[in-house]
Order: structure tokens, then C-alpha cells, then sequence
């Protein structure tokens, strides 16, 4: 069951919180940390992006060497990222002040940096600010929702999403939350997220969970096409619930995995919603094709059309440009197959544009939320992705994400 | 040597023409007519996109079955594409008023077509507007900048290049139009260009030469990535300057091509430069790859990034996005050899950011033209591609483009 005011504390055993450290010059909390009051284990996905931060380094080594962690610190403002080992050791530097803080060791502590790639990390501010970030953080939701605040850079909205499930006849709590909202491009785990549950799950079985679940939520976003050399979805279980473990593909692990995954789509949706600049969420879904590559490289292709995204903010039914970016994609199809449905509009038949009222499409374009249904009628296999339109906003957003 | 003034029928033996037919709704020409006054041999390159205009697709076919042509008939503000085999029929319709006017069989006469997709050519205005077009058509200045101007669609600026060069001892002469200015990307003959030349090359040599010279010209031009259903470059050679005929790799072949490629260099460039909303022509330099196609991935991929675009819209040295990119782009490099070059300016050593001074590097990014350049260190093979910034304009443009 999804809780409506959600935030990541309300598992049990988590504590957060958020601070003004002073990496963003306009005041606003930029310093988050979330720990377990036991061990958790630990999952994540990361960028695939060649190019990777200090900080994210760091946290997949931890990962790879040891099943379970106490806690998360991140900062945004800062990607700590291209600043050679300086940024190695601040990534250090502050899981150890965080540690110490906290009682635990420092490779106890994930470390997560987003923002502003090739400055250091203004060691000094952060250092200067954990303990009370540490020693004030609770269970409380104010703390929860402070957490989430301090790790949003060009976010407009806050994204935390909650559900709760029954296994072995106890209430287990899954919380979640999520920053995007550029650089944001599939299969690259294209964001900052973290996962907290009061489940008992062992690493291999979460891994699994993660790595599945990730596959058609966060890796069927796209704002921009870029990806960043910081992104991470990371989720911790600490067993606090006090239920056996769930393994592997038992009743319970179904049961989890479908309101985890649940929460994965909710917040991959909320991340395209709130895409930089964006004033529309837009659904791509492609259905039909010889295989799931193609299927996959359909709706990508028209996710990340900047001409496809232009004409949705414009609210202009320009459709032969979704036509056109499925002809490029490099997917094997059929254009004479293809149909197309502009939020259930027929537009396309057989490759062919059909006539339609205007006024019927601009109204259709006038809503929030877009749907975009292609039929190659060319195979059993589909894919769908969100994006968002392509605004004034972005431009200014990016123009000067540094001033 | 190239000519200052230029226009497409500065070489001997051409005749051009552009009128308003009807399909611009602001009165400009929407309607161009190329002849040449014997028969011409003719080459061409193609969009790779699987969806293709039905002129175009005429086109291939004419150029598939046949050595040589009379003309070309172009229109603007209409793609006659995704319209059925309609569209078929309105493309030869479109040549046979040309060729009956012309005198000569409709097969002589190629088709093109640029504009909105998805709807139907408005036949009667064309072949109205066609008799005063061809009988109109001469050798003039004055027409041959016309037939330009009738294929431009979001283009600000008329793009005619020319050149002379003395073989066999006689002067030959080549011109060139090109239209951009959006949908403009990579390896699918991203435009619209048409030459014209009095040399006398045989169709095999002038495919050959056409094929082989686009590749780091046009082919090397992105403006958004998107790329169009009815983009081809043509070659009319009608040897008219009555010299003998050009052969394969000999000296003749040699000083053609080198003028012939420095044409398709310039045109290439001034696509880029009047990209859609453009205010910054950016050319992208990257060596030291281990292969060519990882040093293709890396400039592809820079050229593609809205993160990078609109930094330099923004004149924001923001030079993380620059590596960013370059770790996404499914090259195989090495993070830590990487360094970039901002018009100059050294920004990154071995895959760390360097301080520079912000006003040097404000003030190289106020420059109309910008060169990222990237050092990878890394093997022994460079590309180079040339873009624009990513701009309020581009959004406006696209936005609203069939209003």
C-alpha cells in the first residue's frame, strides 16, 4: 500500500536529516545524511558513464567488498567528480567525519556528490557542519523530508515515495527518495536515489532485486540525453521489521519486489515530471516490434528527439517528426507498418499521415501528460519510456546552471 | 580558387529559377528550378533515415537507372512525405510539368522536396507556378540566387559556394546551395545541396567523388541530431566547359576534388553556423583516439549534448559536461588521459579539471566561433565535427514550426 506523505525515515531504524553546509550559494540544504541504527545491506546500480565521481567510486568499492553499511552521506552542489585524488580523499574525508560522528567506521558510510563537475568539494563547510547534521538527525518527518531537500540541485519538486507490505503477517516499510531532473538518459541508473527498508534482505537477493527493477523504471527516463558521472540508486535493508529473510524468489520476495517496484516506477515518472524546464510529462510507448532491442531503440529515439520534444511544448501536432525519429533510430522497421496515436488520436496509419481536427490535438497537447503510442504492427515486442518536453526553461536552466 | 559572389549557375551550360508557388505562407520562394541545357551526369548521397519523402525516393531511383539528367525541380514548405502513394504521383507530376515545359522526359528530371511532413503537396499551386518558373529560368545573378532562396526553410542565410579551377588547361567552373537548418545530423546526407559543374565526369567518378567527400563534410554537421526523411547532396556535371573527360584518381581527378571539397567543407560549416537559433558555430576537435569510430563517438557525442550546447549558449565554461559527454559516448577511452582545450584555453589535464581564469574563458566563449578541443591521448586517430549552440531561438523556431 503506498503511503501519501512519504519520506525516507518511515522504515524502521533510519534516521536522517539535512543542513546548509554552504555548497549552494542560494542558502537552501545541501548536506544530506541518512543512516541505520544496525548494519543494512546494501545494493546498487550505477552510471555506466566511463567518467565517474570521487564520491560514487568510492561507494561501489564499499559495495563490492562488504554485504552491509550503516549509512549515506551526499552533498549536492558539487559533483566531485575530475579533480584527480584530492577528490578521492575528500570523498573519504567527509564518510570519516560522518563516521566518527556517528560510531561507526568510515567504510560504514556510502558517499554520494552531485552538482557542478571538476571544483573540489569545499571540504572545510562540510566537515564544519556533519556534526550537527549526524547529531540532529531523527526519525521525525521533518528530518525525512530535510534529507530529500539537501539532495535536490535543479529539482522543482521534492520526489519521496513510501509503500508498505505484509510478509510473515508484519507491516514492512519500503521508502524512497530521488533527485534528478538533467543529465538524465537510460541505462546509466540516471539519478541519486536511495532505498531504505525495514526488510530482512541479504545483499545477492537485493542486488538482484535492484538491478531488475531498475530495467523499465529509471532506466526508461530521459530528459536530455546526457548522463552523469555521479548517478546512483542505492537501497538499504537493515532487517529492523525483525521478519525472516526474504530469499530469493519465495512468496515474500514477489510480494516486496512488486511494491518496490512500484515505488521505482513512481519516482521514475515524478523524475521525468520534473525534468529541467519541463511543463509536460511525456509517455513513449512502442508497441510491435521484431525485438526488444528495436523496441528499445524506438522510444528512445523519440525521447530524445529535441525536434519530437520541441513541437509537445509548442503543442504542435507535428507528427511526422515522431515518424522521422523512428526512420533514424536505427531500429529494424517497417515504415509502411507504422501507426501512430497522439493521446488516443489517430495520426499515422501504415506510414501514411491521416487527416485530424486540429483543435482535437491541440487540446490533447494542452494536457499534462502526453501519450505517445506507436504500432509497428512488425513483431510481439514493446517498450515505453517517459521523457518530458523540451522548453525555454531548459535552455535557461543549462545556459547558466553555474552562476 | 574560389568566387566571392557565387551562385549555382556560374557554371556554363545552367540555367535556375525560384518563385513563390503558394507554399510559404509568408510570400518568399517556396520554388526552385536547376536545368542544365544538355544532358548532365549526375551523383548523389542520401539520408539513411528508413522513412523517406517520396520525392527523394523518386530521385534514388532516377539516379539508380540512369547515367545522366536535365534538372532538378525543388520545392520548400512541403516534405511530400508520409503521404501515401499519393505522394508518389504528386513527385512525378511535379517533374512532368517541369519536362514538359523544359522539353525534356520527366525521368530527367529529379525531385526534391523540404517542409512539413504528412501532408499533401498542393499540387495546382505547383504546376501553376511551373511554366513562369522554367521559362524564367536563366544564367543570370538574379536566378540563380532565387533558386537558392526558394529552398531555404528556416534558413537566415543563403548558402552558395563556387569555385574555379584551371584543368586541361581551361577554366572549369563548380558551384553549390545548400539548405539546413534543423533535423541536421551525421552520416545520413544531412540537407539539402545541390552542384552544379561544366566539367565533364563520368557517373562513376562523380559518385565516387561525392560519396568519398561528404564524409568529413556534411556528415560531420549535427544541429540536433535529428535527422530528416528527405536530406540528399547531387551532382550535376554537364561538360559544358568542353574538356575531356575527368578519370578516376588522375591529376585532373585530384585538383577537381580538392576544390570540390573545399566547397563541401564550406557549406558544411555554414549549415552548422546557421543552425537553427544559432548564435555560436562550434567546431569539435577530438585526437588521439584509439580508433577512428571512437574518435567519431567522442565528437558525436559532444555535438548531440544539449548539457554542452547550451553551456556555450550560455558562454559558461561549465567544461565538466564537455567530459561528461565524452564518458558516455560508448568510446573506448581512458578517463585519465583526457585533456580539452577551450578555444585554447587549457581546461583539463589527464582527466582533471584545471584552474583557469573565468573572465579568459568568458571572454573565449563570447567568440561567434568556439573550438573544444579534446586530446585523448589515447591513439592515433582524430575527427572533427562542427555544431551550434542550443538556444532560445531553437526552441522557439521548433516549437511552432508548422504555424
Amino acid at each position: 500500500m503506498e503511503i501519501e506523505n512519504a519520506y525516507i525515515t518511515l522504515p524502521k531504524g533510519f534516521i536522517a536529516n539535512g543542513v546548509h553546509a554552504g555548497l549552494k550559494p542560494n542558502g537552501n540544504p545541501d548536506l544530506s545524511f541518512i543512516g541505520s541504527d544496525r548494519p543494512a545491506y546494501v545494493a546498487g546500480v550505477y552510471t555506466r558513464n566511463l567518467v565517474k565521481g570521487h564520491s560514487l567510486t568510492r561507494s561501489i568499492s564499499i559495495i563490492k567488498s562488504r554485504e552491509q553499511v550503516r549509512g549515506i552521506v551526499i552533498n549536492s552542489g558539487n559533483a566531485n567528480a575530475c579533480v584527480g585524488t584530492e577528490g578521492e580523499n575528500d570523498a573519504t574525508a567527509m564518510a570519516s567525519a560522518v563516521a566518527s560522528e556517528f560510531g561507526v567506521t568510515s567504510e560504514e558510510i556510502l558517499t554520494a556528490s552531485t552538482g557542478v563537475i571538476g571544483s573540489r568539494l569545499p571540504l572545510d563547510k562540510i566537515t564544519e557542519a556533519i556534526p550537527a547534521l549526524v547529531k540532529n538527525a531523527t526519525s521525525s518527518e521533518a528530518c525525512g523530508h530535510l534529507a530529500e531537500r539537501a539532495i535536490m540541485t535543479t529539482d522543482t519538486q521534492p520526489k519521496e515515495v513510501a509503500a508498505t507490505v505484509s510478509i510473515f503477517g508484519k507491516e514492512i516499510t519500503i521508502a524512497a527518495i530521488a533527485k534528478g531532473s538533467g543529465m538524465i538518459h537510460p541505462n546509466l541508473a540516471t539519478m541519486i536515489s536511495v532505498f531504505t527498508t525495514d526488510a530482512n534482505i541479504p545483499q545477492n537477493v537485493l542486488q538482484s532485486m535492484i538491478s531488475e527493477n531498475v530495467k523499465d523504471t529509471y532506466n526508461r527516463v530521459s530528459v536530455d540525453g546526457d548522463t552523469s558521472v555521479c548517478d546512483m540508486v542505492v537501497i538499504l535493508a537493515n532487517g529492523a521489521s525483525e521478519t525472516p529473510v526474504i530469499e530469493m524468489d519465495s512468496e515474500e520476495y514477489i510480494t516486496f519486489n512488486e511494491a518496490f517496484h512500484a515505488l521505482c516506477f513512481d519516482l521514475a515518472k515524478m523524475i521525468a515530471s520534473d525534468g529541467e524546464g519541463a511543463s509536460k510529462l511525456v509517455e513513449v510507448e512502442v508497441n510491435g516490434a521484431k525485438t526488444p532491442n528495436d523496441a528499445y531503440l524506438c522510444v528512445l529515439s523519440i525521447c530524445r528527439s529535441p525536434l519530437c520534444k520541441t513541437a509537445i511544448f509548442g503543442q504542435d501536432a507535428n507528427c511526422g517528426r515522431f515518424i522521422t525519429a523512428l526512420g533514424y533510430s536505427g531500429a529494424d522497421i517497417d515504415p509502411d507498418k507504422i501507426s501512430m496515436f497522439l493521446s488516443g488520436l489517430p495520426v499515422y496509419e501504415n506510414g501514411v499521415a491521416l487527416p485530424f481536427d486540429e483543435d482535437v490535438a491541440k487540446e490533447k497537447l494542452s494536457e499534462h501528460d502526453i501519450l505517445i503510442r506507436i504500432e509497428l504492427n512488425d513483431g510481439e515486442y514493446n517498450d515505453r519510456m517517459w521523457t518530458c518536453d523540451f522548453t525555454y526553461d531548459y535552455v535557461k536552466i543549462n545556459a547558466s546552471y553555474r552562476s
